[in-house]
């Protein structure tokens, strides 16, 4: 469990207090506020605050003085026109924050997303908690045989106990001498820039990070696609969920248009076309390379 | 006056509807929401949402899980060190979005600042509305005599009539034919998305505008200076005076350390040093230019 | 013709001047640089500079110390799976600068591509020149009745010459205007950044363009696009014949799974694999909307 | 020694093969192109390509068609006038792209510097090397008394024997560990993208990194700044020579304006405009807190 009483308490309290205010309001974000959606072992994303809601994308695109009076399901249909046509300028009009706990490798990850502001606690100015990652046993995977960058079966036996004792064993030693290092008694101490760097890619860390909608959705569609790293995977679908019950209309055109879509190459919508047209195609007649006719074969049967 | 009765009406609709939010609200901010600040002839900068307050940049500075304990003093004595020491990432944790009615002239330098989100009205989708900027009395000035790129003495007399009475007809009449062009009255009417090219650079447009306080303060250091044109500088000014509602700790330190701070060169502040031993430095023995040691004197005297 | 003697014999100059490098350097790239390649009446494109051709691209994607032993065929099949797989870091790795001149109108659709780097032509500091974009009879169209932003059939007769009439002499009126509010002869003379405000949207101005391969690829499919206005376009479809010159295998790869290539919601691939199984889909049967299923039925008959 | 004979004789490749290019060419950046600038015990920084040079800084200033008649000083001036008056855009129209082997703690500052292109070894898809970052014994201090986020005196005798001795088992262990989950003799062998997350923060990675000269500069002042931690410091030190030589007035300015710049706030400005005129200013009579006017007298003696 990640949290400890005081930061509940911290959190309990933010709930709590309530004001009135004139912006947009997402009630579904409301009762998301705040709370610790737990993920993988140690780590969790919490919204801190959110600008917007499927109205202001709306009122964005229109460029309008109010609301306006349009129904909803005249927004429905904007939303889903907008994001069929890549007009991205009016997702970009909603903002969200988070604060997220999660291990050193994926925030490594993660970070390469550029346009987001983010704010991470610093191991020069403070001290590390003793907290890794370790996989649960359906997470502890064996490279994978046919790609270079993915898993494949789940280690068993003695082979995932030994792992599992690496993983532990190594994390508390370098974390025993993080501490050593550091300490002021009977010695100087290490200075905390420097100590941190004996302590392994599975420590969490933790951090704010802001970003507007259109660009959480195109995190989302890297990062909560099947082939992402599980363990940022995770992260993605859990912010999924929040962001389905914040703006739930633009998650909907995301799911439809971005998620389950698909992009085919000028040689596969041909190739369609004419079978469309009762044409046999073959990889031969396809003009497509083999490892492009397997990924086209796996998308339309 | 810029608004309709129906666009006074949308306003005033949306201020009275509030409904209750846990997340940070700034009393200051909720007081100017959707409010039309007049700027110019015809336009204006209205604050249609904002993410954040003083608080949440101390929040996002300590990573912490609630609003903490720390007292106010702590909070402002934090956003001081921040801010003077280019701690910027802190500041990109609030956010707000206005929509601003400006010619084109002006909204042509806006848009150099790239790092913000904006939907402008189209006018390839919609006919653009009759109203130019036309500069006040004490706006219409000659070519600076000193600066390339600046303003001088105000125009007087006949000059300044016949300026008025250029812009003025000269915007009329090209409004007058952009309506001509279009029109599909016995004939088939030129498209808008050319029609368009027919209009002076002081005709308004407007756009939804949303950035964050880091970038803002850029803005407005860069804008609300006394070296930016007369037209941008008042809707910077403008936006000042919100911002120092919304956070006024961190427009404090703004105000401080930007605002009204100087940079010194290598060289001025070695002159500073000499000078306050008692030497009695010149432009010959500063080793500045005869430029810098214009502005340097301009600094310090 | 956009250039005068003056301005040619810079440019034969430069394409003269050569120097031995160790960088990569793209034949077909070399031969374009500097020359000015004609868009509309009045308007070009120039390369000023690149940095990187395919080999770079793949030079990144392996994080190679030297150009690596790979033959070309590998390369083009790392390109076409990075684009595949949208990786598009390494072509961020390659960079290329232009000298554009273009219509105002345009320049306003170009700047909101906003990861690039651009220095315009200033009209604070210089007077701009008199030349005005004035369509072409090809290019002098109705307003479209079915899409509310593009453009129908030909202007014709009289509408045509009304038209042309109106767009050159407003042009010449506001420019003779323009030029007597800035004299100084006999009055003190407006200042150049107020009396640019007179001069419509047509008026061509200059800049300087640097952004990297994969942002200029996002420009382009976007830009060189149908849907496009014909004025940009025509300055995409340019720089389109440029970068095949550049880095042929990248824009070979582009082609095939940007410009050309198709994305299917999730409701869309899933007609096709019915359809494919020999089912009948109609509008009815599809889950799709009427406006959705006509464009559906573009792509796929 | 970080590189192998044979990263060694690709790198001798690359610098012997040279072609002919009319682009702009600054021989101070042939000189370095390929080469490996060591860095640390393990790292390097190589460029490994260039785009520009000072005149095409004034080049795009000036939206020039050549390279222009103007004069070296000319040109020296007008960057000098650029850089104190905060123009930032012509300087963006250089780029530069280095291949850099750093400890990964350190690229986790590195790469929040987020206006860059970069592509990251992946350790995903490959193997890490056996290389880890060890202080030498100047580099090993302890935590500072007085700043937070710092470094003060060094460690010595037995400590520094202890915490050499801690790092180097640390890294040892886990990599041999990391090797064995990953190995697949007599068993399946853990995902490279799991094993990974054993390894300690001080092994080396490496990545491509390209940036433009305005944000390089952003980049050098904060990193190669006194008060960046020294293992960033080193790399940002050794571009700043790079720099020198590739755009040396550029770099001059920079050095002047930025480097050895000071920021006075309207507080600290308005003391020295006191202190000129003969008052005795103090802490009490100068407005500032005793941080900011410790950190005051600091610039000014």
């Amino acid at each position: 469990m990640p949290l400890t009483e005081e930061h509940k308490a911290e959190i309990d309290a933010q709930r709590g207090q309530t004001q009135q205010t004139a912006r947009a309001t997402a009630p579904g974000m409301e009762a998301r506020l705040y709370t610790a959606h737990e993920v993988l072992d140690h780590g969790f994303v919490r919204v801190i605050d959110y600008m917007g809601d499927d109205a202001a994308i709306c009122q964005a695109a229109r460029v309008s003085y109010g609301k306006g009076t349009k129904s909803v399901s005249n927004d429905e249909g904007l939303i889903r026109y907008l994001m069929r046509h890549w007009h991205s300028t009016p997702f970009e009009m909603c903002e969200v924050k988070f604060h997220v706990k999660l291990p050193v490798f994926v925030a490594r990850q993660w970070i390469r997303h550029r346009t987001a502001n983010v704010n991470e606690y610093s191991a020069r100015y403070s001290i590390l908690d003793r907290e890794f990652y370790i996989p649960a046993p359906d997470a502890l995977a064996a490279q994978s045989t046919v790609n270079n960058q993915g898993r494949g079966e789940l280690l068993e036996g003695d082979e995932a106990a030994r792992v599992l004792d690496i993983l532990k064993t190594d994390a508390a030693r370098c974390y025993d001498n993080y501490e050593a290092m550091l300490s002021q008694e009977g010695q100087k101490g290490l200075a905390r820039e420097l100590a941190r760097m004996n302590l392994p890619a599975n420590i969490y860390t933790q951090w704010y990070w802001k970003t507007d909608l259109h660009n959480l959705f195109h995190f989302l569609r890297l990062r909560a696609d099947v082939h992402a790293q599980y363990e940022i995977r995770v992260y993605a679908q859990t912010i999924c969920e929040i962001v389905a019950d914040w703006v739930p209309q633009a998650y909907g055109a995301f799911e439809d248009y971005r998620m389950g879509g698909v992009t085919l190459s000028t040689k596969a919508i041909d190739c369609v076309r004419r079978m469309l047209k009762g044409e046999a195609v073959t990889q031969e007649t396809s003009g497509m390379s083999k490892g492009e006719w397997r990924e086209f074969e796996g998308v339309i049967r």
